[in-house]
């Protein structure tokens, strides 16, 4: 028995704390999808405040694999009662899978970014998901030891081409949104951490960038459906291998840093 | 008449916050470069509390080209006020070059890293430069409106080969600081977001990696003694050219991102 866990937090400063956008998708499509490895007889989604999500709730009451546990990634004692609460659903069989995808919707450019802007964002984007991840590590170690695969665990930091330091230049460099850019681009970095620190325990990290995906934070200008995007990720999640480990990846694509 | 400011701020965990190591040398090899380019008829250093820094005053008195301005990088109201004094010291020929040089002196590996280390790092190694960049911004650009040549005015950003997300793997991932790594990975990214928003106004932005060096915080196993970090440095300095925009050198050679 191994378990996946869904890390679909998100967080806007328009007040709002509602599961959504891509993971909440996540979430729909892995408890809907018939070509799910069978490890994954769990699916654990976290929101900051569940309660508010009625598409989440409503998807729990058809799902008995899908568990809805509290998580607010900013705060280090609702990380670690999470992991508690996880612990105690997965039991001895490990985490295979912790997908740190908390996101928050602003941006700001070099006119109106401030401190508090800054700070917030790494706060959110670099911070918060290697305390999740050091939080669950335990469980993804159980997972690790107990799998029989080459891969037996992994760490799936979503980030994006806005952090590529390599692609914000010329013509690509146009979206310079001093926040994000920042705070993804340390979050590469982190994965990079994480993956060689993690690698002789058989747990992968890596990075990916879901596409620019017509979610409430990007609007509806944006390449991807929300099932496009996600149909992406899992394909990469289902087919990971060693050389994704420490990789920055889009559908399966290999970007640069 | 044109001007050159070295931010030789340093301030560390043990409690010091003398002007020391790579910007203390570089301040001191400007003093007395004889091939100083013409246009640096003034020297500004600055640190968070300067009469500690019994070198740096010593050096004032010998050299009447040399300005010590007080500056903590990590208080707006410091960099304000930082940045009114070098306007009426420097009047209305504007500032060369920038050098966003503030260390502060500890590591963590993946067991001690704390949240409040990794904001601590963000703080001073990614929000600080950024903000000092904006606060001394309209100098450069005045300086940048009065040059004559391709790059009239410049912000070195100090950097580190650690920041290097490519090159942070495999036997090259042996230093694994998380607070370091991250915030020198966001620290190049800022260098890129700067050196797209501001190549308009002439104003080069460049990432510098000084090696590893034998000052109080490196410790006396590095490679270079501060005076070579800091000729190579001052060769790159005084050869910048386009090419350099946006870019990670290590003494006049490209790293990777």
């Amino acid at each position: 028995k191994k378990k996946r866990l869904d890390n679909c937090y998100r967080r806007t400063i328009r007040g709002t704390n509602r599961a959504r956008g891509i993971g909440l998708q996540l979430v729909k499509e892995l408890a809907n999808s018939s070509n799910r490895p069978v490890a994954a007889v769990a699916i654990i989604a976290t929101a900051r405040n569940p309660a508010a999500s009625t598409a989440l709730q409503d998807l729990s009451k058809t799902h008995s694999d899908l568990h809805i546990v509290t998580l607010d990634v900013s705060s280090e004692q609702s990380t670690s009662s999470a992991s508690e609460q996880v612990q105690s659903i997965l039991g001895n069989s490990g985490l295979n899978c912790l997908i740190n995808n908390a996101a928050i919707g602003f941006s700001t450019n070099i006119s109106t970014v401030t401190p508090e802007a800054m700070m917030t964002m790494f706060q959110v984007y670099t911070v918060a998901p290697l305390f999740v991840t050091k939080a669950f590590l335990p469980l993804l170690q159980t997972a690790a030891a107990n799998g029989m695969g080459i891969h037996r665990a992994a760490i799936i930091n979503m980030s994006s081409v806005l952090g590529s330091i390599t692609l914000n230049c010329g013509d690509t460099a146009k979206f310079r949104s001093y926040v994000y850019c920042t705070s993804k681009a340390a979050l590469n970095m982190l994965t990079r951490c994480l993956a060689a620190d993690l690698e002789p325990s058989k747990i992968l990290c890596m990075s990916l960038h879901p596409g620019w995906v017509r979610t409430d934070m990007e609007g509806p200008h944006a390449d991807l459906t929300v099932e496009q995007s996600v149909s992406g990720i899992l394909s990469v999640l289902f087919g990971l291998s060693e050389q994704d480990n420490g990789s920055l990846d889009y559908h399966g694509q290999k970007l640069q840093w």
